[in-house]
């Protein structure tokens, strides 16, 4: 409020009646206004904005309430000029958007309410709050000197000496996690009865903010009143309870889990926030108090997958945001043991937007490392980590083999299975957690070998090493590297977010483009088809290659990225993510839909490509995708992105449509035959 | 002489004999070595060398001739450090290798012989020798006070005020010619009575020292009693004299023409460079007299390209290189109106040599512009130019549309003629030439539009804009902007000189180096196989693609670079290049050969794919190499950089061999498909 003249006018927008402010605003707020003879307006942006069919979009009745207050030009010339400006700014995008427009600046003059100001708001002090911080003594410290500051926009006047002990611009992980921004204006409930614990919804959530548990009797007994449950289905699961819990503070409120949640009678309908604050109390004890169980279930499925700690949460990216499903579910499956080289672009701001890392750790403290170095050369980055990690790693078998040369007993079995589980995925942790008590016993005897083990003890267990980057990277800037790095044969593994665009360097056309999408540099759509990545790594013959899309089969995503994993030499998995940049029809709310629209259309497909097949005298090449029954181009035309081209050059639009289906069924056409001739 | 001390030694390498020495060395010479007392000796190493089986290689020779003259170590010693140093570095390369090694070492020892130096050399004097230059002026400055002293080691003392009228770094072209190096031990004599009248000597040559001519009646009759000739064939060529003049002084000596002769007789046999001298008046008669005719060959054929004047010539590449002919047969195709990007190795160094350009112009003082920019940058300094180019061009059709406008008579049919065929290879030169006399008739009488255009006169004609670069650049250093420049679709023309490994830099493996080969950071043979860069640049559908290999199929090299250049959209053709790096049998003479015997034991395959037979409903893909009938591991055995691995790695070598043969069968089966099958 400070920011506010006295006698200065100030507009607040939110959902709340004139009565309810009382009940909601800060005291420090209500004596502001009252003691500086402030003007106060509210208006309902948010329900306009709805009603008008923007969806999130408040922008522009905020825009018009300014001018109507601000009064610099008069307010008839002011909404002649806004909405001149809007033919101008969306003309191309369909005259439907523009009459929007034209509603919404319409309704900033009209929906403005003057609040009456109590003269009581003078005299408002509200109980003290003390603060509660958990977690170590540092990151108690970090949230408090160095995230508050820059939450409250004060960033700029922390001084240097705060970052002392971080001289190497190390950050702690886990930070999000205290930002609890409450940025959401609906929530989802859920709704147990309804629930056929499918797992679907925290599958696709994009921060991780519903979450499932396999909870037992102690934990439920103990748990807040307001957590839900349901008796949890599946063999050996009798006596737990499923909770899907959501996190509402957290939530960015996109709505991606109730559109795509498959239970007949919905299990989750989205509601105001503030109707939803009770389950704030059961997710804060769900993430501490409830353990992770043997449920029986294997952690490579689309369920089983989904009661493994996610460790990226909370993070900035957009609502709705296909790229953070797919990392979050990459750090559910890997994420205790890998390190992740970012390029520059979307998943480096997501990923790392300082001081809130979205990155964390599990109870055991191991979380993914991760960095971010140039736009070009992050591939060689990733090369890098996976060859020292590798050359650590066979430095250390080479001494377990050393000291079991003259071990005994316990001690030269825990080294012996160490050594023969030492590249495998899955055995490697429980070997190695079986190993290190034994080395310790080992060194407390004096053994100076075993000493030297475990000084790098993080490196014993088998280690992930992941690239990540957007199509800007992987097709265009840092693509010398991405192919230099997948023709090495270094065991690396390389996701693709493939947004199709330049999201976070501001839209700009890529290689990954496609024929007829609008884009900056392609104004007249782009004219030359989409680089075909997979293809061209495909041609190695000894690269995993994989193209996947969440919502269009879940399964089809876990298994190729866990065979990515496990695959024993370079990997490239392209996942397919629409991106608040598409104009997709009903907002990123429907983002994953949008990935089932695309494959079912034939607009992407989802395959894979294992070289180990080949050893099997197998095709190593399998579509996974079936025969598009939908139709290209009514795809197409669900996206701004390419109806803006219909707008901007109709006589052109057609031609460049039905170009891009042609080269969508040849494309597949060449996928089919792939499949069923093994071309390797 | 002049670095030799007062009774110092001096060693001369020469095939003559002690009373050969008066007439051949020159007077200053003769009398520094009589007036300082100097103990003269000379070695026939060429010979010796030859004798032995290291064909040219006498600096083994030479050294052990230097430890027995310099006496620093005894000379038994000397041979015994020289013999173990040997087997040391050649063990690997086989035992007859180590043995020829011993043979030169005990050679350099035994074959000194001391010269009786006569003391009337003391006074010797010869006669002044008046030098006379050809050339413009300003070539003739470069050439006297550039080009000499640099030649004659004296360029670190060229004032930086030498360079000042050139400090934007441009060179003079066709530089090279004035150096007449003299360096073939052997050159070439041409025997007309045998000749078939194929070409296909000038065709191979590297350093365009060998040429066809068509001379009339006139041009014979006034030619050097020298030159030989004889009654050419072909259609409308019955009163022409068809002439191979070999250029002595420029020849390397490296008997690829001798070598590839397909004459029953052998028209070409290698004799001592003395024996030939005769020659030189006759070529440079050749070079500036004897003009191109119309013989109704079509430049576009192997005979009818030796017609046309090399446009590089004499460059300091390899005797035997493979590269400079690719590269020479491009400028004879189309040189006149090129433009090369040249990435930085092999063919920056072979290209731009300073002082020697190796690049010159026709009588019309049309040539190829050439630059290197960096190693990694090339490809897009390549589409800068070219987008330079197109961009110009458009401005110059515009211009002469508006120009047209308002024409009438021949300056209207001459820009119509010239918008009709401006972006047609073929014509464009044609319409240039009628249009610039109208338009310079048209600003005679004032018209601005006309003298606007005439300003750029340079590029009205249709310009051809390549990319040159090794596989070090194309498949690894460069290879981001490679993908990018061609995934562009501009009309740009790369072409790669595949020697599979780094050569310039030093030997290293790069990604087109094949399994087993043995080079630097690959000692043990290279493990994974060659990158397929035609394979990956044909997935992108709109760019030509062409892999040839000069030795194996002449035909087919011309045919892929005229279609690559006359395709409108981005080119890419990679030629085999074999290597003085491969350590070929029987040395760099064989390089043409060894391609040939590469694609008939399906070492190497040729095959064009072009876009535009899709508009026609064929298959864009078409391969130009037969069933290989020769055996792939016996291939690969006649090449060092294979042959070296069994001598390393005896035990893993076979394993290796078999795989390369095996992943080479199943290359060749998916290009047979692809060819039958069409995958697009």
């Amino acid at each position: 409020m400070q920011d506010v003249k006295p006698g200065g006018s100030f507009l607040l927008n939110c959902q709340w009646s004139p009565e309810e402010l009382d009940q909601h605003l800060p005291a420090s707020m209500k004596s502001y206004i009252a003691k500086n003879n402030i003007k106060f307006y509210i208006v309902d942006a948010i329900n306009k904005a709805r009603e008008i069919g923007m969806g999130k979009r408040t922008n522009t009745i905020l825009q018009s309430g300014f001018f109507k207050l601000a009064n610099i030009i008069p307010i008839d010339d002011a909404v002649q000029y806004m909405k001149e400006a809007a033919k101008k700014s969306y003309g191309r995008k369909g005259e439907e958007i523009v009459q929007m427009n034209y509603k919404a600046i319409d309704a900033g003059v009209d929906a403005l309410v003057e609040v009456n100001v109590p003269a009581s708001w003078a005299d408002a002090v509200d109980a003290p709050v003390e603060k509660h911080y958990e977690g170590s003594e540092q990151m108690i410290d970090f949230v408090k000197n160095v995230l508050e500051p820059i939450s409250e926009q004060k960033g700029n006047k922390l001084p240097v000496s705060t970052f002392e002990h971080s001289a190497d611009g190390a950050f702690p992980m886990g930070v999000s996690a205290y930002e609890k921004r409450g940025v959401a204006v609906d929530v989802p409930e859920w709704i147990p009865e309804n629930c056929i614990q499918c797992a679907q919804c925290s599958f696709v959530c994009p921060h991780a903010t519903i979450r499932a548990y396999a909870a037992d009797a102690e934990e439920m007994k103990n748990a807040p009143a307001a957590m839900k449950g349901k008796k949890m289905i599946g063999k050996g699961c009798e006596d737990y309870t499923f909770v899907m819990q959501v996190d509402p503070l957290d939530c960015m409120g996109c709505g991606l889990c109730a559109n795509i949640c498959p239970a007949p009678n919905k299990a989750l309908v989205m509601k105001p926030l503030d109707s939803q604050m009770d389950q704030q109390a059961a997710f804060d004890y769900a993430v501490k108090h409830i353990s992770e169980k043997d449920t029986g279930l294997s952690v490579e499925t689309v369920k089983g997958s989904q009661f493994k700690q996610p460790l990226l949460e909370f993070s900035g990216a957009c609502a709705g945001c296909v790229e953070t499903a797919y990392a979050r579910l990459i750090t559910q499956l890997f994420g205790d043991r890998m390190s992740i080289a970012n390029a520059t672009g979307c998943s480096s701001i997501w990923g790392g937007s300082a001081p809130a890392i979205p990155y964390t750790t599990n109870k055991d403290g191991r979380g993914p490392s991760w960095a971010n170095s140039l736009f070009e050369d992050n591939a060689e980055f990733g090369l890098g980590i996976a060859v020292a990690t590798r050359q650590l790693r066979e430095r250390l078998a080479a001494k377990v083999e050393k000291v079991m040369e003259k071990a005994e007993g316990a001690l030269k079995e825990a080294c012996q299975t160490y050594l023969d589980t030492q590249t495998n995925s899955a055995a490697s942790r429980k070997a190695t957690d079986a190993l290190v008590p034994e080395l310790e016993k080992a060194a407390a005897n004096g053994c100076e070998l075993s000493k030297e083990i475990l000084k790098d003890k993080d490196f014993l267990a088998k280690r992930s090493v992941w690239i990540f980057g957007g199509d800007g990277w992987a097709y265009d800037i840092g693509y010398g590297g991405v192919d230099h790095v997948l023709a090495s044969g270094e065991d690396v593994n390389i996701m693709v977010f493939d947004t199709e665009v330049y999201s976070n360097t501001g839209g700009q056309a890529s290689k990954a483009s496609q024929i007829g999408q609008v884009a900056q540099f392609a104004a007249s759509g782009k004219a030359i088809k989409k680089k075909d990545l997979a293809a061209i790594s495909m041609s190695y013959g000894y690269i995993y290659v994989a193209q996947i899309g969440m919502g269009a089969n879940y399964q089809q995503t876990v298994r190729a990225l866990v065979e990515a994993e496990n695959y024993h030499g370079p990997s490239l998995v392209i996942g397919y993510a629409p991106c608040e940049m598409h104009g997709i029809k009903g907002g990123m709310g429907n983002s994953q839909l949008e990935i089932k629209a695309a494959v079912e259309a034939g607009y992407w497909h989802l395959f894979r490509y294992d070289p180990r097949l080949k050893a099997e005298g197998k095709n190593p090449f399998q579509l996974d995708s079936k025969e598009p029954k939908g139709d290209y181009e009514e795809f197409i035309k669900r996206e701004v992105r390419y109806t803006s081209l219909s707008r901007s050059f109709p006589e052109k639009a057609p031609a460049m449509y039905s170009l891009a289906a042609e080269e969508a069924k040849k494309k597949y056409n060449r996928l089919t035959k792939r499949a069923s001739e093994n071309w390797d």
